[in-house]
Order: C-alpha cells, then structure tokens, then sequence
C-alpha cells in the first residue's frame, strides 16, 4: 500500500515530553530547555525526541496565580496579524520578533524535536480588534464564528470554514510555525467532535483546513489532536488528516480513569497503525502537578505505573511523560528506558485485546521479527492468577520473558502469572 | 392571599403588541409609533395596551440585509458605560442621549404602554473594550463570564453573578429603563434553563439579579422572559420572579406548533395565575414576515386562527399581536376585538384540560361571575362531532352561546358540537 | 372548591407503616398482625394508622432465600380468574379462599386501616395459561401487551388498555380488594411514566382504569403510586387519579438520597393539597432491612433522621414509617411522637422553600390557626449558622419555639439557628 | 494473515434471497421452492446462491391476518425440549419429525444454499411451560431471563449467560440446524446492542454462545445478526463472531432511508473484509410487501435502484434480494445480473469514501486485477455534474468504462460525470 503522505513523519508512535501534566499554563523557556537537556543526556538512546509546548505561551500572565489556569479576557501577545506569539517575560529568547525560532534551534541541535500546542480558531481579541489576516483583505471579525467556542478557555473562536479567509488565516499560522523550525503541533478543541452538537462538522472541517496548512506550510509536522474522547465513527477521517488523536479526556493518575482506558483501548485496537495513533494521553509519571499549585509524585502505585506503560506499549498509544525529567526517580525511569519494552511499542502490530472482564484482561501482539507479546493484566482488588491458553490467540508456544522483572518463564500452551491486584505482566514469546 | 408586589402590575393577562413578527430586527420608530396610535384608536378599548420594541434596537445596521438577522460582530450603539442605546439613525427621537425616553412618552400619552426587548448579559464590546461598569470601580470583562453565551445571538456575554459588580450593571441598565418610562422588558435567551446546560444555575441566578434591579429601580415593570420552552421543574422559580415566562419555542404559523401546545397547556395549565402567566408566544395573525425579508400574510387557515386564539383565551395566555396592526383585516379584527371571548382571557380562573387525544381537546374554565366555559378543538383532519358531559367536568348545564359565531345553544347535559378539521368552539354557560 | 371525590379519603397525608423496609419480600401474618398491634397501642393516637402488606405477598415461596429478592418465574397463588390470593404458608388466615378478609378485619378491629400492594398488570403466570377473566369472554393473554413489563419484577404483563376486557380485569382485583377491606392500593411499577419510553402513556392510561375501577369498586381506597420519581409533566394528572405518587426512586439511609430529596420538594411544592400528596417515600428509621438479610439500624445519624423528618413534615409527605415497630427505640419515638411537629403535616399549607443552595435550605409554612413554621437545615458538612429575615418570607414575627428540643427561642424579625452538620430545627411562631 | 475458521464459509459478500420483503412472518413452501427454483435457472450463474426462512416459521397461524405480523401470545410448534419447529401447515415437508431437512435437501440439489432465521433466546412457550433443555437436566424458565425481551416479537425471553445449561440450549438449537443442513443462520434482536440499556452485555454474551454453538455444530454456517444499527464501538466484536452483521435498522424503498446509507457506510467503512461484512439490509427491489398485505413494486425510481446498487457493491454489503422473483421486471435483471458491476462487489477492496456532501458523495475501490472502480453519486434535487480528481484518490488514469450503460469514457485525470437527481454512476478504469 502506498503510505500517505501525512503518515511518513509519524511511522512509529511519537515518543517525547509535554509541559503541562507537571507547569500546566505556566511553562517557560528554562523548563523546555531544562528538560531537553535531560532528555538529550538519558532518554534519546531509548526512541525519546519531542519535546512540546502546551497551552498558553502567548500569554505573559499564565501562570501567575497557580490556581488560575486560564485567565478570563486576559491579554495575549499577538502580532499584526493576530497570530500568537510567546510571551517574551516567558521566552526571553523569542524577542525582536524571532518566535518560538531559537528555542527551536536549540532543541534541534540536541538531536530532538520541537512541538507546540494551540487552541483551534483565531484569538477574540484579534477579532473584536478587527485586525487583518495575513496574505488576504479581510479581517478576523470577518472569518470567526462568534457562536463557535471552547468550552474551558476563553481566548479563541472557531474559524468559519464557509467564509473568505479561513484557509488563509491556518496558513498564516503554520507558515509561521515552519518558519520557527516546529515538528510537532498539537492542536486542542477540536478532536471530540460530540462537544460541539450545535455544528459537529465545524470542528472536522477546522481539522482539513490545518491538514491542508501543514500539507502546504513546506515542513512536515506531526498532527496530535486533543482533547478526546475521540469519536470512533470518525475514526476514517481523524486516519486521513491526523497522525494522533486523544481516545480520552484528560488522563491523570487515579486507577479509576486507567480501568476505563482498557474500554478505549478495546473500542480503538482496529484502528492503530504507522502514521495514525490512538492516543492515551501523556503518562503521569514521577513528580507532576506543580503548575496547578500542587506539586505532587504520581498517585499511582507502582503496579499501577505497571499497568498504564504496559496497555500503553502493547496498544501502541504514543508515549508522551508528563513530568519533570530531572527529578525522575529510578523506578519511573526502569519502566521508561526497558529496551525490551519499548520494542514492543515500535516494533509490533495487531495488537488485540484477547478477552476482557470486570477483573481482568489478556492482550496479544506480534512483533515484525516473529516474536508474540502477552499482557496480562489483573484489574480486581484481589491477588489473582491470570491466564491464558495460547490456542485463544494468534501465537505460537515459545521460550518466555517476562520484560518488566526480565524472569525467563517455562514454555507451555497456558501461560499464567499471579499478580497482585491492579499488576501486569508483559511477556515476550519467542518464535 | 397577600399578594407579592411584582405581581401588581400584571393581574391579567399582558396583552399587546411586538414588533417581532412583522419587523425582526429591523424595527424603527416610525413603525413603532404608527402601530401604537393604531391601537389607541382601535384596540385599546378592548384591553390591548402594550406596545413592544424587540430585539437589536442599538445595532445602526440591524435590517440592512433582510436575509441577515443578526449581523455578526456588529457595533452596537452603547454609551459610556457599555449599555445599550437606541441607533439613531432607526429612532431619530433617541438622539442627544434621550433614549427611548421621547418615544415611551409619546407611547404614554396615548394612554398605551411601552416595552423593549433586551439579551441577557453584557456586551461582548462592552467587555473586550474593558469599558467601566457604572456606579462602580469594575470593568465589563471582570463581570462577563466568557463562556456563557447565546445560541443564536453573538451580542452579549452572560454576567458571572458571583463578580462583584453584576448586580450594579442590572442595576444601571433597568435603572436606565425606568428613566425612559418603560412599563414591561421582555428578557431574551435566560427563561429554558436547560439551554445551558454547562451551567444551569446561572440563567437562574440572571433571573435573581433582573428580578432585584426591577424591585430596585423605582418604577413597576412588567417581567417577560425568552425564549422556551420554560423548564416545568422551574415553575416554582419563575412564578417567584417573572410575571410572563415562554411555554415554547418561537412560534409560528404552522399546525404542527400549534398542535405541539395543546401539549405545553396540558404542562402548565396548573401555574396560571394573577401575575404569573405562562406565555404561548405571539399571535401570528394578519401580515407578518416583512423583517425577515418575506411578507406574507398568516399561513393559518381561518379556523386555525379561531383554535389558536381560543385555545390562547382558555388558558389565559398572554395576547400579544404580531402582525403590521394597519393592515389588520376584517377577520383578524373580529377574533382580537370580541369582547366575550377577550372577557374569558381576563376574568377566568380553574382554567383545565377535561381531555385531549390525538383527534380532539376539550378545556373547561370559570368566569369569576359564576358563568362556565367550553373549549372544544377538532385537532383531526376531518370533521367531527366533539362532545362532552359535563358530569366530566366542574360546569353546570344553563343557557349556552358560541362565542365566535354568537350562536345560542340549548342546554343540554351533553355538549356537543360539529367541527371541521382544525376548528375549535368556544361556549359559555351561563350560570 | 368542590373536591373530587377522589380527594376525600386523604385529606391530610396519610401516616401509617409499610412492611417493604424491614421484610422486603417476604413479611408474613405475624409480623403484619403485630406490628398493626404495636401501632394500635403506641402510636395511633399521634395519628398512625395505615398498616401496608407490600410486594410479593401471592408467592409462597417469597423470603425463601433472602439474597433473592424476587425468584424469577416463581409459581403465584392465583384464583380461577388469575387474581392473585394471599400465599397461605405466610398468610395462614387467608386459607379457604378468604383472601387477606381476616387480616383487614383484625386490622380494623384496632382502628386502623389496611393496605396491599399489587404491581401494575396481570399475572404472566395467568397469561401464558391463557386463564378466563372475571365477567367477560376473554382471557389473560387477549388483555396483556407482551411488551409491556417491569424492569424489575417479572411477575406481570402490562394490560393493554385498548383491548376488550382491559377494564373488566382491574375491575375484578379492586372488587376482591373492596371485599376483603382493603382501604389503600400501593400500585407499582407505574408512576414514573419515564419508565416507558416505547410507550409513555400505556402507564398513564392503566392510572386511569385503576382510578374507574377503585371509583365502582364500592369502597374508598387512597392510591397510592409507586416508584418514582414521579414525571413533574404529569403533575396534572397524577392529582386527578391518584392520593399519593412517589416523586422519588426507592429512598433508604443514605444522605445523597436525603440531600437529592431538598430538590426533588422544591419542584413538586406548589403540587401539595388535599388528597394528593407528592410522596417522599418510607422513613427509614429505625430497625430495618431483615428481609434483605441484613437487619440493621438506620445508618442515618440522629441529625440526619431529624432532617428526614422535618422535611416530610413541612413538604407535607405522606409518613409510613418501615422499620419493625416492635423494636422501636426511644430516639425514634421521639421523632414520630411529637405532637406539635406531627401538627405540622396534618394542619399546614402553602409550604414553600424559601431557599436554598449547597449548604443550606430554608422552609416556611402556615397553619390554619394561623401560626407559621420556618424549617433550617444545615446541608453542609460544617457546623453552621443558618438564618433567614422573615421579610423574605410570608410570616410575621412572634414567639418562637423549636420543636424537636422544645425550647422557646426569642422573637425577632431574623431567625437564626447554629446547626451541626446535616442537622435541621423546625421552629413554630406563634401568630 | 491467517484467517478465523469462522471467515472461511463467506470470503465473499453473501449473495441470495431472502422472504422477509415479499412474504413477511408468512411465507411457505412453495413460495421457498418457487424461489430457489428460479434462483437456480436465472441467478445462480451470477453467484446468487443462498434461499433464506426469515421470522415465524414455526408458527402455524402466521400470515393468517396480514395485518397483524406478529400475533400475541401465538402457539408455537415446538419439540419436546423446547425447540422451534417448522409449522406443518405452511411447511408439510417438514411433517414427522423431519424439520426443514427435506426443504434443505431440495435446494442443496439445485446448487444453492438454505438460510433461517431465529429469534435470539428460548421460547416464552417453553419457559411458562417449564420445558426441559436437551442434554441437560436443567428447564427453560431456569436458563431465561424474565426482562430480556424483544421491543418487537413476543415470542421469546433472552438466555442468561450465567446460567447453567444456556449454551447447552444453544448447542442443542444449532445442532438441529446442522442436522437439517441449513447454511446461514440470520439471527434477529442481537446485532444493535444499544437496545439493551439495562444489560448492554447481555446480547454481546448470547452471540458468543451463538457462535460457540456454531463451532461446535458440526457444519459450516453464516451467522448474520439483525437488526442494526449494529454499535461501531463493538465492530471488533462483531468481526470476531459473525460474518454479516446490520448496520441500518429495516431498510426499506425510501430515499429518506438510502440517503442515510451513506453515513452508515461512511462508518463502517475500513471494517469490510473476508468473512466480516457489515450489512446493508435486503434490496428492495421489484414485487414486494405480499406478506405485510400491501403488494407493490419497489417506490424507488430507476435512478435510485441504480445509486443503491452502486452503493452496495462498492461498500461490499452482502446482497441479498427482497422481492418475488419470480416476478423480477427486466431492469430488476439489468441491475443483478451485470457481471462487471458484481464483479466489483466480489473481487475489489480497499472501498473508501473519497468525499460526502449533502449534493454528492464519491467512493472509489479496487480490483484485485488492478482496475480501479470510481462510484460517482448525485445526492441532490437536482441535475448536477460530480467530478472527481484522481489525485484525491488512490486511482491512476486508465481506459474507462460506465458499468451500467457500457458506455466507454475518454481516459482524463479528472473524472466528470452529469447525473440525474439521486442517479449514480459507476466507472471502472482499467490498470
């Protein structure tokens, strides 16, 4: 089959590091920085590269009170053309006019890759400002939709597929975007296409008109879509335009949000493959939550932690961390740099959930070297075996590993585990 | 009972007329006034007094493009304190910072009664312009809650009531009505609560604040609330601050609404009462649609009419006209000038549906003077005899008369009356 | 106002006890018998007085197994005509076709008044035996609607309202019920008309055939609707059928439930009158849930319980007390022995919440000597000062006295109670 | 990819006959016979092949009123241990025990292939009259659930998956089949699981025992499950245990309905595979409705018989006919039998939706040969030009040819056609 274009910059889940589970609206330039350095020095090696940007860099007050994430009305920093541009007391590095360039570079030259987050839709303030869109003789009042917002920040509205100016004003965005060296842009409010029952097609329109911005801005970007639940009966159009979409709603660390992603998970296995990712959200690891007034180690146990990285790997949701790098503690680090593990999630397809129940559940996939994976996952709150006859999946008997403990297990047609609850295990078989 | 104060100045029924209907949003005051003398020399002697300015009367450009009803992101005429002003250029009188102060005068002198139509909220320009909230230290866009917004409408933002200031702006701008003289404000986009569903409370608490600055504002006002369906687990709420709240959606010309509120009636026929009307919307009788680009006289049948209007009458809606009063023909004239049926809006109370079916309703209700009244509607499409018993019902047999034809009947236990489809019959029995 | 007829045997709310708390499914002759005796000697002369059989009392084997609620497809005690007769292993009395006539017999020999419950329909049991129906030419399976069950209780068949012989059945049941001396109906599996929704008036129209059958049946009954909650749109006609109609889903001994039931008696307050009362459900106090397996005390805490009953008393619910009387401890006999509290339900009116918001409420009503009563309740989890100016009420100054502790409070024009959390005070002021 | 066992008897789209649309719960014998002997003579050529028994076959007064599909309460022929057999009144072959045997025997003779449907569950017949389960020492009414019930026939009670002895009902049901030689299985009120809120599972569990009960059966059979919309969120499920599936409640000859076809395919458009094919419903084409006592020719015009063929063949739906077809018109033939078109349907894959508006909608496909298939449809009231570039596709310029008019095109990158309102026209480019 002859790949897709907008799949060729995405072939393998994306792999890197967010701001916003642990600076929420408030990251500044020292943090991107800070925690591209640490990922240079201990994690490249391991497939980790994208280092992202979320929410609120135009605004220089973000942040400034923790237990505000978005500041009603407040003032952001835009160009002539209403284009978003970080705030310098943020970003020192993008004075005089030089953007999101420098930090780019920087980052670059790491051997990393940059990406940035932003609302779909043009600022408010642009548009009662009546400021004029780039390349055209329209102005912003003109292409916005002022019936067409977020529902939880209040900076932007939605652009108006039908008028005169709207694809020119998304090319005026990622033009800049591949001016400053961006790789990766994660766009928001948009991909749940359900929150919006007064026009669903709006946002799915907005998600073509960045397809064709990016198609045309001259750099190849990954497309990361938030926030979900993403629609599953879009799943055809979010594989045409997208490289990943969030399956869920915000992701943190509470087993209750975890259990419902093997639903997800479930909804979404025939879906996954290079270029198109269901997208579990970032992983709340380690130290998380400092922006939001509350800085905290992650509330999951470590069985937990076990639970989330292996459904993640064995799924092949992209794997983003949400924490700050430099305070990563050993055992967050053991499940973030497992070379076995990690395989898994580059290397193997037709992942499929076996069987699933209240207390349980049993995954399979195949890597492309022939080797079979097994994830075996106790869901009760009880110790419990788990099980499975290989004759209920689609591999073959083999000498075992389990890949987190790296035991060796004798070959046999059942495989079973004892796990505490809320464990799992991840077994490679070898062909 | 004693009754409570805001319930004085609505004992019946409202009834006049609104400038919807016929003009949209294009409204102005040359029509404004030739429909108020209209009424004073042909209707006010049967209980018609209030004439109504609705929506968009401080945007200049308002009906400039008949096919545009709201014009999005206009410049709405405000002063220097955010509040709306009348455009000039469509009420001439305004000028000078008069208001609609020179119109309600002239409106007062004809012995009738003035009303405007206002959003809930406050300007979007008013708030992105971080204009001062009189009588206090507050800016619009501390008060204004960026998310609540208008489905239809992309003027205002609702007010946050827990900002400090939003009960001073409700207070500024009926403040300001009282000084025109205004007699009754019809409250758009804040009666279905369940339209906001993010916040339902909110709609609720801008009923509370509206509610305050009437008390306040040394001048008794008529309290209408849209647009509905009302929410029937609100009744409670609204009898407690309205004085007329919408039982439905806009309403039209079309059978299928009417038939829609036999239904609505069934709902609230238990919540009429002095001060408390529940409101069926306007009368789309006579020449109507000249606002929307599309003149055209009602599309009801003649029986229709009769049906909307009895059924109106029975339940004790609010009367409010929406046609273009001077070119009222000679049938629309007959059904709003009869001065038994108009007599039953006014003086009735118990009013009830005895039964409805998919073919048929049958209402009952009392005149103060002892005298009863049958309402009997064919909602079939074919004529049929509609009867009653009335052991079925609360009356008495004695003298009866049709009052749309003036027919006597001869008493009889059994009611019964001959109907083509869509036709309704209205009886009193005397007592 | 002429009442209905109807009305007459509920002028006041009904007090009483039903067996459904304490014996689930499977209460008997004795526990009937001696609890109808407990009331006799205790608490009739406070007004109690309704003694209630409640479900499954035609199934023999009912109780059997107590982690079973009800045995599906169970054998019922049926007459020649499919009426359900009284299990005569748990109902001895009732041997030699006398149905529950001895029971209601002993019953009124105390002076009190005896009641049963039937779900809504006809025996499956007589349907698939295609059994005669009492004088008529049909049978069972000609008058059931195969699609019309309970999502609950697989005992019966919806009937279907338009077939011949509808009326004819429910006729039959309420002829026995009048017989054996039954002088109030808990019909269930029928208020909630929500519950229907391939067809939502098929419940509202047995109401109306339940209503013809108690009218010719040649005995008063109250009747009494179950499960709620009640759909507010029918207030109308639940109040022209029926006595009492739950406005709530089952309620047992958890505060959500009690919290959730200050907005449930905000909707239906203005529906309370004279022989039709929205009902608030069982009180559970006391000791209950024996035939669940699992007899305990109420898990409600004292402030909790005098919460409950305040709210009852000043919403005027029906009372049925479910706990086993018998071991009724002095707390609880506090609660329902009070007169001036029991004053309250039986002699108020025009109840009315005069606020309320997360962490308080406030009630006020009137007794027809003229005195008023305010209700505090304290719904936060904080102790707390609840206060209330009588000008925001419809009550005048005067001596005070809060009922449950009995002491006199001064008077002023701003009540004011210190509350612990969940606790409420019923006070009285003197006209 | 080593295929289930379970795709292996459908690797292509079923094609066939079915007596739903004609016959409805009526049909016999002869009308099976009459049918497949024309099936054999004129279609089978083409790859039509199965016959199918839709609903009600084992009932000896269906089709006694053609107004009543169903009736309530009906006798069912059953076998001693519950299961249906076929009525011998409408089936005399089947008399002495020998079921549909003697039915099967006849068109396996003719070449063809024998379908029945079934209702999922265990007859009410069987369970009230508590009828042993073969195989088992169990009884029907301990093996049925009480509230899982169809919305529209009332002949069964679901099986519940808990219970003991529910697969051995099923095992025993299908082992019957598979004695009797049936082919393909169309099981009815399973496939939407939506329409059981109260136990979404339940339906999920039964067609796991189905398919269970098929594996073991001993013969190869096509499961299809009715009726739709089957649930995308469960698409993974459904290609796991069945082979056809509905994705569109009853379809019928409605523009209304065929419009809607295209979102449905939209849908469920990459879930189309060897033995895994979402189905579109019977095509109603030519003589129909017989059964239902209105016999009529198909109301959609040629135009919209051509778009609805095109659809299904380019979506591979199976294809399953309606009508009487020993009545088929010549363009009836016309659209079953063009080897070319049917071809697509067999031979093609990678079916994909190119775009959809409310106007047009495109579809494009490919031959295993090569070729490339362009479906081209007017959606709109109008004549309309749809075109197409080929760069929007995965297509590449070729010798084209319009499969229903074998008029040959210019070869061109861009592909236009002029289309009648709601025609279609389908263009194979050869490689």
């Amino acid at each position: 089959m002859n790949l897709k274009q907008k799949n060729l910059c995405a072939m393998t889940p994306p792999m890197g590091w967010n701001s916003w589970d642990c600076y929420a609206s408030s990251v500044n330039e020292e943090q991107l920085l800070g925690n591209a350095r640490y990922m240079q020095e201990h994690l490249l090696r391991y497939g980790w590269e994208y280092v992202t940007c979320d929410i609120q860099w135009s605004d220089p007050r973000a942040g400034e009170d923790r237990s505000i994430t978005y500041i009603p009305f407040t003032e952001l920093n835009l160009d002539a053309w209403g284009r978003q541009i970080p705030a310098e007391n943020r970003f020192p590095s993008s004075a005089l006019g030089r953007g999101f360039g420098p930090i780019a570079q920087r980052i670059h030259e790491m051997g990393l890759k940059f990406g940035i987050h932003i609302m779909r839709g043009i600022p408010r303030q642009a548009v009662h400002g009546r400021m004029p869109v780039l390349g055209t003789n329209t102005t912003a009042d003109r292409i916005a939709d002022p019936f067409s917002i977020s529902k939880w920040n209040g900076d932007m509205y939605g652009v108006n597929p039908d008028s005169e100016g709207a694809q020119a004003w998304y090319d005026s965005i990622f033009r800049q975007y591949a001016d400053w060296g961006v790789d990766l842009v994660k766009v928001d409010d948009i991909c749940n296409t359900n929150m919006y029952p007064q026009n669903p097609y709006s946002a799915q329109r907005e998600v073509e008109m960045i397809r064709r911005a990016i198609d045309a801005c001259g750099r190849p970007m990954v497309l990361s879509l938030s926030p979900g639940p993403a629609v599953i009966e879009k799943a055809w159009h979010l594989k045409e335009n997208a490289n990943m979409w969030r399956i869920t709603d915000d992701f943190w660390d509470r087993w209750d949000l975890l259990l419902a992603m093997f639903e997800r998970c479930e909804v979404w296995q025939s879906h996954v493959g290079p270029g198109c990712w269901p997208d579990c959200d970032m992983l709340p690891l380690g130290r998380i939550g400092m922006g939001f007034g509350e800085g905290r180690n992650t509330r999951f146990t470590r069985d937990e932690q076990k639970t989330m990285m292996t459904l993640w790997l064995i799924f092949r949701s992209p794997l983003i961390l949400g924490c700050e790098l430099r305070e990563c503690d050993e055992y967050t680090l053991s499940l973030i740099t497992n070379p076995d593990a990690l395989r898994l999630n580059r290397h193997s397809h037709g992942g499929r959930q076996v069987r699933r129940s209240d207390a349980e559940a049993v995954w399979e996939s195949l890597d492309e070297n022939g080797d079979g994976y097994l994830a075996l996952f106790n869901l009760s709150e009880e110790v419990r075996e788990v099980s499975v006859d290989l004759s209920d999946t689609g591999l073959k008997p083999g000498r075992m590993k389990e890949l987190w403990t790296g035991e060796e297990m004798e070959e046999s047609n059942t495989v079973r585990r004892c796990l505490r609850p809320h464990e799992a295990a991840l077994i490679r078989i070898r062909a």
